[in-house]
């Protein structure tokens, strides 16, 4: 459905072709600073039209809080928020009206709603992740206020084009270790920060934008300041929600966390992070981090990170051969200019989710350490 | 938290050393059949003990059916479901008690909670996930009874041995297409019915427990004869539902769907798939299935597969320098057997939550299709 | 929080001096027809200003739909809708600054969130109740097209006087089984359809608003032609969760369903409602319906009629001994004009929340319904 | 459903007629000192058989914890309880079978369900209150450890015989004040403290049971040591969960916080409570408490008090006309003996669900208390 989170909570309105898109987030704590620029910031970096490497469509995905806020402090009560629609262009799809966009949520919409929306995919659309960033970029800057926590999503991979990735590699780790959110926008729209590989990054999608195709890439995402002892087992441990939230949204395909499906080689012997004692903040820590930052399904205060592959977008200029809804074989080309690649833009995406779920374990979290162990 | 589920719910409890593990699964339809053998057969193939393969505890597991039925038909009150922990030994990890078991919850759980329990990880045990296979197998039968749904997991590698998995080779597709549960089970307790692998997989678990290790393995998952429009966009989507579901099982570490990290490789013109007409089912099918039977969060009606690694298990007998709670270096070496493989046990498991999902999306979508569409 | 519901949700935002204040509905079945105008109508009759029983503040109250149908009908999707805040006044309440007010939220707002809302009592706020009163309007138009039902609420009691209230008095029943919106519109604007009091009341009210007083009263409210079946025992019992939402009103002080408070003094024998069947409609009724429609926290198929008190507004202009914030004694008095009685608004709002909790257990139950008795 | 709460939360199983009821209760804070004593005294207060007013049913009703707690101190892990069903005696209700019991549940349950337990009512059977109870005592624990939270249910009204509980009377605030467990107790079975009235009740259940009638009765309740800042608005205000709760309870019929319905009569002049500045405790207390102890839906620190009709029992044993599930008109008397009035057994159940709704909102508050006016 469209609400996420328990105690810190996000609901979620809104399609392509409609008045404004927004959310209504719950839980906020009282008393905390907020601007709308606060937000305007992840927002203007998941806005289409930024470059060549996204959709030229120029939304101004302009935020406007409704409530919840009064000179600039939070109130506790929910926050209300929209974007409007600016440029709808409610006809833009009317011509593929016949066809079912392969890998595109257009046929799955109207089977399980059994209603046809202009747009297609209704909710599927990209646009919809806007209530999402809007919302994350509250609770980011709850962590920040709380713990320091940094949270930085980059693309690892654009098609073919990998950055070292390796769980087990010191120099990725040291990427993990270090990157900031500066070094990821100072690469550009690509948002790779290696730019070893970045460039060619952006070749493989101009090549697919060339042959209006598109092409799908992965993000990888790293969070450093994590609060020991966040995640609610069983069922909703740390890495379960983190997945929950990646796997929502457009696109993706998949999460691995830590060493991920690489890890599966290592015997335990080489894969179990032993502790070691760290003098410097006085507690235990691991000297390797395989199990990315969660062991048991709570957060040992170690970095987190996961990544999410992104699938080439659906939607594309080129000719393919496929069915029309009534079951005639023919010949669909999108018309409009579509994103080549969707995974750039995914990355404050990515930031947003990850944003909301830390958020919500801190508050359950917290509720628990201001009760356990009432002396009887 | 422990519960899981919106109309299709189960709650659990237990962990390992306490009288009993079990559950409450509420929203089961009235009027179905349900015995205990309906559930015990799923119970019989998680219980530990069955070959040299996995720990030689020989807990019985027996389920206990406590309300919710009457002369073998649901209710439509809560199920509740006890299986007593015969096989205790509460101090088996005594000596271990000085260490947190590297890669374990001993660390988390002590940190989160404030005290420790004498299993160390709490309900990281792995007899937490009795009460979900109980609560699967009640799910199962359901989406059986209500659209003949079929849900096969197997172990497709473990460590280094792997089984064909790539998404766009026929032959894995011809496997997903027809494997069987007794297929699986025919292959032993290593549960990978690809008699080319299997062979080296068991000897590659035996290695690690003759080295006192353990290894890590994928299970991969396929579902067939899904309805069409399962999935509750857009924060539950079906694939992110599926995704809580699998990142929830202990060591569990990934998850992908449908062409999942590979499909990022391809361009949109190869990976979408294509719709064509069947007559035969008088409706819109795809030709390929990269999406893994789900678009935009909604299930197409295609096959669904998804494929989850877990890491090598933790405890292990070999030695490990690692640090006590206190911060002293020195050696851990687990006493007692310890399961050099959990991924083949893993099977069930991946089941029964695979059949929670797709129960409580079945049931939120029938309301749906109930109620839409009214004239007016 | 500030959602309601399962799977007709409601989740809203706003109070008093904001942007606006508005709600996001989840779970509206698709391909309903919905236009402002079906919702706009309870918002009219929920306005102040309505009538010299009613504050003056012209607030218009112009509910626009932001996403979620298209060409008036619905998609499925979630349906936002906002009404601005024209009349903010946001330093109305400032000269009232030192004084918490009495009986009011202003006390326990800034001792639960730490931090003043320039309202004073944040979302205690009557404006809160238009996201209620809007969603209401869909859940109302809803079960009017599934069900043909009806709704109607009315005001049975402004201080001392009252309307003849006995559940065991047949010329109350007649009133249960008659009454319609439009007679209770009739009424004028004290919503008091029996003119032997309405005019005692409408007299009351002026009496209080002459010595710059408030009063409080009951609301009374039938529902007609409800499916048999709607409910979710054990904790959603059918009046449970009309007691959740008439105590989640701003004063309302109590709920009673059926024979409430006075049914206690009847025995069993006098007081259990005899089946008898009804040719007419093929089924069992029964011959009285103390039980107010529902049984086992089940809707039987009979008339639901339940009471809610609103006590006397907190804000008035008469002079009030009390304490400021700080501890020093004074004398307060509200500027402005105050609503000398809530209780006719409040009407609307009854039904709105009436109608929200119909709707979900309709779609709960309609679920079960679709999967019961499964052959096997 | 079968679950209540949000962090603090119970899910419950069991009818009359199965192998055992009992619950799952999660969040309980961890480390706090727990032992099956502390439940059981509230299971044994619930129990049936107690005297002559009672049924005479021998339930032995003896509590097993399951999980959760080691060395009698709770993990944070769920609380599995179970109670055994002793005294099954599945076919009491057997000649009964024909008939739907007027007023009971037995229609209802097989219009909803489709099936027909042989308990008739399934969950609507009073042991389905035992889960509730065992939870209840475990967050009345929690509660009296952290706030020295005294919640005391007693029974101010059986039939016509009425304790005085007008709340603008000093004598009866004088009873809220200072009422203790032990004196409810001390009255014997009827746990009407009020010495000139339950001598009369007493008469009044045994004049009922004589005519195999039942009859009902009120019960009120006293929570002292409240917090401040309990309660989340809007939707769940705590008088709105409180209400919930109450009238999930089998046979009330319904609810009144405070100066309840008598309060509307007073204006806002007389019925506000004034503030007043309190040495003893430093805060803000009110002068008069018709609130109720709850203010814009969150608890002011005054005592919350409210009370719950019960109606009479609806299975007797005299002779009542009715129909039969086919229509048939025919008498029916129930066999067996029945309890002639449910209400002093109530007690200890509206304790619990109190201490429920209490235990939950002050875990959510809690976290808000932890993390709200962050310095920016």
């Amino acid at each position: 459905m469209s609400s996420f989170g328990v105690l810190f909570r996000v609901t979620t309105y809104g399609e392509s072709h409609c008045k404004s898109v927004g959310c209504i987030v719950e839980g906020v704590p009282p008393g905390m600073s907020l601007t709308e620029e606060d937000i305007q910031t992840q927002l203007t970096r998941r806005r289409p039209g930024q470059s060549k490497l996204s959709t030229p469509r120029n939304e101004k995905d302009r935020v406007e809080i409704q409530s919840g806020t009064e000179f600039d402090k939070t109130l506790g009560t929910p926050i209300g928020m929209i974007v409007k629609n600016e440029d709808q262009r409610p006809h833009d799809y009317g011509e593929m009206d016949q066809y079912p966009r392969p890998s595109h949520a257009d046929f799955t919409y109207i089977e399980k709603y059994g209603i046809k929306a202009s747009s297609g995919g209704g909710r599927s659309s990209a646009r919809e992740t806007i209530g999402r960033v809007a919302a994350g970029a509250i609770a980011e800057k709850f962590l920040k206020l709380v713990s320091n926590v940094e949270i930085v999503a980059f693309v690892s991979q654009i098609g073919t084009v990998k950055m070292n990735r390796n769980p087990f590699d010191p120099s990725f780790q040291h990427v993990l270790n270090t990157i900031t959110r500066e070094q990821v926008d100072a690469s550009g729209p690509i948002r790779c920060p290696d730019p070893s590989v970045s460039t060619a990054m952006v070749k493989e999608i101009e090549k697919y934008r060339g042959e209006k195709d598109s092409i799908g890439g992965v993000v990888t995402c790293v969070v450093r300041n994590v609060p020991v002892g966040l995640g609610e087992p069983c069922f909703d441990k740390l890495e379960a929600m983190l997945a929950h939230a990646m796997l929502s949204l457009p696109a993706s395909k998949g999460f691995e966390i830590g060493s991920g499906f690489a890890g599966v080689e290592l015997p335990g012997s080489k894969h179990n992070d032993p502790f070691v004692f760290n003098k410097e903040d006085g507690r235990l820590r691991t000297k390797t981090n395989n199990s990315g930052g969660i062991q048991g399904g709570i957060s040992n205060g170690e970095h987190i990170y996961f990544s999410v592959p992104f699938k080439s977008a659906a939607t594309i200029s080129q000719e393919q051969e496929t069915s029309t809804y009534s079951g005639t074989n023919g010949i669909l080309a999108a018309k409009g200019r579509h994103d080549p690649s969707v995974t750039p833009r995914a990355t404050p995406i990515v930031e947003a989710m990850t944003a909301l779920v830390l958020a919500d374990a801190y508050l359950i979290q917290k509720s628990r350490e201001a009760t356990r162990n009432i002396v009887n």
